[in-house]
């Protein structure tokens, strides 16, 4: 029971008349009922953000630019002190956070791979903070660490390897997860790395399109690579690997004496939403002996679709796959899985078998204590909304969020292609949900093709971008990509989000663009 | 406000003739109804949790073996299936989640280095969750990025670094923190590992106590300089590096023409709680040019005391600091620093610039887009729960938190250490809150010094923490150090314990122990 006063109504800290502090919440003496009063009172300021966030008539956002937020705002004053603050005004610097935040569920927030506000999702992450535990042991996270195995297993399933078998890991996010496939592809080859350094391995190299993400290039460089040593393959002009500069690639660094180790196919780049073809890549990574990871990140969920797991045929041939709920499968942040095929090398990679965490002499079957394959010590816990989200959802609940996505991107597609004033960057439908293109303002649409419509185009989607910000009502991002000038990467994996807002987002482009 | 009935108190979903699922509640039409009674009696099965969380005739634990939670626990079905489950259900799964968990907030848990449940923590967790954002771009994280920036910053000058100048960066837990010192210091001295990989590169070494916490060798295995290329320091009887221990190997290491780049003082051992003489170490660093690392993981935390923040003397000459807040200072999990003197090279050893997301053109000042820094993409927010804690306690209520823990272990110390029974592992009272001793049952304590006796108390603690955990009442940790055989390693971080939970932990190990 949640505490009421006797009229029924929940209680506020402020009808008190003394101010509270946190001392008087438990584990003080008597301080159960302070405790619920003010556990109430921060749900009500949750609850109250979360029904705005689906209200369109909230902003996507209230700008500031730093220096206004650090100044203080009405108040609201970042700075850390010496004395406590009254549970009041704790209080209002919850209220305050999440006013001069960003709604990044709003059904018009289309900035990033991970949108929306998932409620059985929140719900999940709200018990895991009050669980307060951590995935290294069994012993202290039981339920927990056995949702993590069965999820795995499932997911190794619907990538199609045979019973589920295998291994793996949820991580600190996709990068995390890339940065574990290289790390365990070196182990397989060269395992002597681990004890003796990359001295004792010759010159590897590793490969990944000139699209992919960034990651792999922070992993070559962090596990001793070197950013040299990672070669990026060319892709057509819709951001796929072309699969024959992989192998002339590979014979390139063969006949220098280097050793070819590793790939990465992409499914779902960050920017076009390409998949490379993997089962071509498979081809050559078998003629030439090379580990196969598919950075899966943001099309991973594409797996759960009927209609377009086929974006990713040859996936079963992977060596390792990287796969984030939290970005395609609406999880909260963060949620990402590592999944390797070859069981133990995970164990093999990363185990130092501490004593005091790992003691074999427990009265429980200690296979199931799997920090040892982490990098990580300490764990948090990321599967339980996951695993929540898919007893409410079930699969089919999955399966329908990513067609809904992919039928709104096509929606998006359809609409502006031969529009007026749009160029798409790329010619036909896109294979994931992201939609590029540049909007030309009509005082650019006369201009030749040139330095001067580059120079101008350029400018464009960042004015556009800053006067939404500013004005609060959506937000898209922009980029350049090679020798494009910056354009809109239009991205949908919102659940909120339906044709009115696409139309919305249309429209708003055209408002702030149309006199620049 | 929260959804009430008429009556004034809350309806339950329940209490409506047909079912609901995840398809009834937001982002559905007329869905908020159902979400606010759904979000509402999650909020009671958690406020329920929290309170007898805190009562003493609470068990810490309902034990079950693997096998037995995966065949099904009285209707808890850990399976995912296609369709998806009904939201009383889904309520039902919650419930039974808590129900096979771990207290880890309870007052008689003492199995980790982190425990407790901070209320004010939890909130900030909540709201976190709520607020679904990640920290790699000020354009989506506005309030939390400078939340950060200003916290890095009061530890730093915590720390000692004149004006808190420096660097820093949350990551996820204190293993990632030691890996970032690795590779900062790597970049500081040799910048071009970055591209060129770990050839570019004399033999570089890397040194540790013996006693240090086994991340620094997952970090030497990953980053690719071998775990032989971390040479292992003797410490003292409590566990201290020997400086002069240090200064040998160094010349040694040098004489074989090896590189010696790295050096870890660790802050607050894992098992004994042993601090370092890090100015001992510092000037030998200073000497041979290496890098300075302070592991403060566990010990970072007696900084916030003026009275105990001498243990750390010297960490201000420290070129790096990992310092966990989600351990010593009650923060729920998961918040660690890595604090580093120098600033630019977090910044210049991890920056890929990628263009889609750290774009240069954006309206603000992107100098706050610190994501760049990171070895992750997406960064989980850690900070606010911390925040709103410092906010909620001040710096003096860290302080009495901590200095309340190192008294709570002093008071075990003296009851202990010369009760019949116990044999402490290391003289002298501890450094930290790390109480290591055996319990020796009266059947072992007429035995002589010799195998026989060493097998069997070796056999005493496992025993005695399995029917801790079946009975539930309490958790303590134990391991075998170096020759050491079995003891149990406790520890006091949580707040909510107190004397007479010491004397309850004493008791239960004597009701356990006395028979065996």
């Amino acid at each position: 029971m949640l505490f009421y006063t006797e009229g029924g109504g929940p209680c506020h800290l402020s009808s008190f008349t003394q101010p509270f502090y946190f001392i008087d919440l438990l584990p003080a003496k008597n301080g159960e009922e302070q405790t619920m009063q003010f556990l109430l009172e921060v749900v009500e300021i949750l609850t109250n953000y979360v029904r705005k966030t689906f209200d369109r008539s909230t902003k996507v956002l209230d700008f500031h630019h730093p220096h206004q937020l650090l100044e203080g705002m009405e108040g609201f004053n970042l700075e850390l002190s010496d004395q406590p603050e009254s549970l009041e005004q704790i209080l209002v610097d919850c209220r305050d956070t999440l006013k001069y935040g960003v709604r990044t569920g709003h059904p018009r927030f289309f900035n990033q791979l991970s949108t929306g506000l998932d409620i059985v999702g929140l719900v999940g992450e709200w018990l895991t903070s009050t669980a307060n535990t951590n995935m290294f042991t069994y012993e202290i996270a039981p339920v927990f660490v056995l949702m993590e195995q069965l999820t795995l297993k499932k997911m190794r399933e619907i990538v199609g390897w045979p019973e589920g078998e295998g291994d793996g890991i949820f991580s600190p996010g996709g990068a995390i997860s890339n940065m574990y496939s290289v790390m365990i592809a070196r182990y397989k080859y060269f395992p002597e790395v681990k004890t003796k350094g990359m001295a004792a391995a010759p010159r590897l190299v590793l490969f990944t399109s000139e699209h992919s993400h960034y990651s792999i290039k922070k992993a070559s460089a962090a596990l001793g690579f070197g950013t040299e040593n990672l070669i990026l393959l060319k892709t057509d002009e819709r951001g796929r690997v072309i699969p024959a500069d992989l192998e002339a690639k590979v014979i390139e660094a063969k006949q220098k004496g280097y050793v070819p180790m590793f790939v990465n196919a992409t499914a779902g780049t960050t920017v076009y939403g390409a998949f490379d073809p993997i089962n071509e890549i498979a081809d050559i990574c078998e003629k030439y002996n090379m580990w196969l990871h598919v950075d899966g990140a943001w099309g991973g969920g594409l797996l759960m679709s009927r209609k377009h797991r086929h974006k990713l045929n040859g996936v079963e041939r992977a060596n390792s796959v990287t796969w984030n709920p939290h970005k395609m499968m609406g999880v909260p942040l963060q949620c990402s899985a590592i999944l390797v095929r070859e069981r133990g090398l995970l164990q093999g990679c990363n185990s130092m078998c501490a004593g005091y965490l790992f003691q074999q002499d427990k009265q429980y079957d200690v296979a199931y204590d799997t920090g040892d394959k982490a990098i990580q010590c300490g764990r948090h816990v990321d599967i339980f909304k996951f695993w929540l989200m898919w007893k409410a959802k079930g699969t089919v609940g999955f399966e329908q969020h990513i067609d809904k996505c992919l039928d709104l991107s096509a929606y998006l597609y359809n609409k502006i292609k031969n529009r007026e004033g749009y160029e798409m960057v790329f010619n036909g439908e896109p294979q994931h949900t992201n939609v590029c293109f540049w909007y030309l303002p009509p005082s650019l649409r006369g201009l030749p093709d040139g330095e001067e419509r580059r120079e101008r185009l350029h400018k464009v989607a960042p004015k556009i971008k800053a006067m939404m910000m500013e004005s609060g009502t959506t937000m898209v991002g922009y980029q350049p990509q090679g020798e494009k000038v910056n354009f809109f990467r239009m991205v949908i994996s919102n659940p909120a989000a339906t044709r009115s807002d696409i139309d919305f987002l249309i429209e708003e482009i055209e408002r702030f663009g149309n006199d620049l």
